[in-house]
């Protein structure tokens, strides 16, 4: 299984440990953890996913694997930049949203549009302007990973 | 100037009527019509267009120029899928959305990503859940080309 | 018709001569120009086209329409870098390639990996390397866009 | 390191032992093996670093992980057709080609339009047409897993 965590490269420290607990989990539950391979919440759920020696796959949107954070164990480098976004929503078999801007909203509609379905934890709050079938909210990393798994497995 | 005009491949006839206004006004006054090339929203505004003989681009996700709806002058050849997207919110120096699904909210997205100016014609609400510096609410295909061009003329 | 015309940014004064000309009676046939918007080859070209009043397309790899040459009239802003290779090969009917690099030989390569033609006026000798079915050898500018119109015209 | 392996999809039964054999050398190394994610040169590549234990990281240009051969680790799912082919030029330290048509040429081309080494065992003899400073003839699995080692550490 194959995870996405998506999120802010610049958040607030609450959402950078939510982001660690839930990275732990998905490498504790043996999945791998997919990102965008940047900072904050990027980052923060590598090193989650690597204290419990978990594969972390980052997609860049530069031309230079050195942008990634030193958590990424596989770097993949696009050099195509926002439009990097689809190949995470396309790559994750679900996706974790964490707080997030723009940018977040785009891979969040992305996944959407293409069936997939993502996990809300304190992102956009899609319910409250439009049909949103496959958006799950909860407020726990525990209840984000668990139920990613469930969706995952089928 | 090129505007784009996003919005659903399938949707009701209101919306086709006011794209169909849109497409028109931006031929009318000199302006590019830019869209993802396809049927809906976005072949009614290219009809507006060759109303008023303007010049209409569609940027496609396929591999085949046929896909292209017949008022599309220039149809550009992705072969990328939804990442072309992100094409029309860059090549676009404004953007007008009306109504639409996850895939026009994916390009709403992603234009205030990379700071571009997006109007909104009864499409999706984001001042509901967000802060929304570049998003402009607009009732009438008059006001929506008049604010495309005050914003694309800086 | 869209035909396409690729070759170095930067090169000699000869091939540019030439990628004037080729633009020159792209334009005159009524045929669309189209390139990756850049400097060298892409700009002589545009030159040419303009001066018989045609319309010339750029797909640029960067995030900016002002990298553009100022001879071209429609700029696609991909911000996919040389991603944007793809899209030209995709896009033109045919294409003409002129002098070129490395950078070149990636569209030549695609295009023809996509069943597309490409007309050799002083580029890649790919005849000595392989079979070369859709690969046309020129030596003039006449003889370059006469050969591209009969292809596009199927 | 991340090692790319570039060929067809379908080709001559000595071809896929050499690539076999190359995987397999990529692997032992404790080398990640990048490929197309595909059949033929691509699937061969994986299987033989599968014997080894290595890990197979496959950029597929489909939106479905199912396209990947049954060997690949991790699939990227880019949705985003040949333009896939960058990424694979982008991501690995430098790249074998065995045998290929001009698919395979196309990322050669690529990838030293970039300034990445390619190692050559079989496949375009690039050296008949043109400058190829960081082109490489080797003849054996050996010599390509070895040269690429000592390319990718500097």
């Amino acid at each position: 299984m194959i995870i996405g965590v998506i999120g802010c490269s610049d958040c607030e420290r609450k959402y950078l440990e939510l982001a660690e607990s839930v990275g732990e989990k998905i490498a504790a539950s043996g999945s791998i953890l997919l990102c965008g391979g940047l900072s904050g919440v990027m980052e923060s759920a590598c090193i989650g996913a690597k204290k419990k020696n978990g594969v972390t796959v980052g997609i860049l949107p530069g031309n230079d694997k050195s942008e990634a954070n030193k958590y990424v164990d596989i770097a993949i480098v696009t050099g195509m930049g926002t439009a990097r976004n689809n190949i995470i929503a396309r790559t994750a078999d679900v996706l974790i949203a964490i707080d997030g801007g723009y940018g977040t909203l785009s891979e969040i509609a992305t996944a959407l549009n293409i069936g997939k379905h993502v996990i809300c934890l304190f992102s956009w709050d899609l319910a409250k302007i439009g049909k949103v079938e496959n958006y799950h909210y909860v407020s726990t990393p525990e209840e984000a990973v668990k139920l990613a798994l469930e969706i995952a497995k089928g």
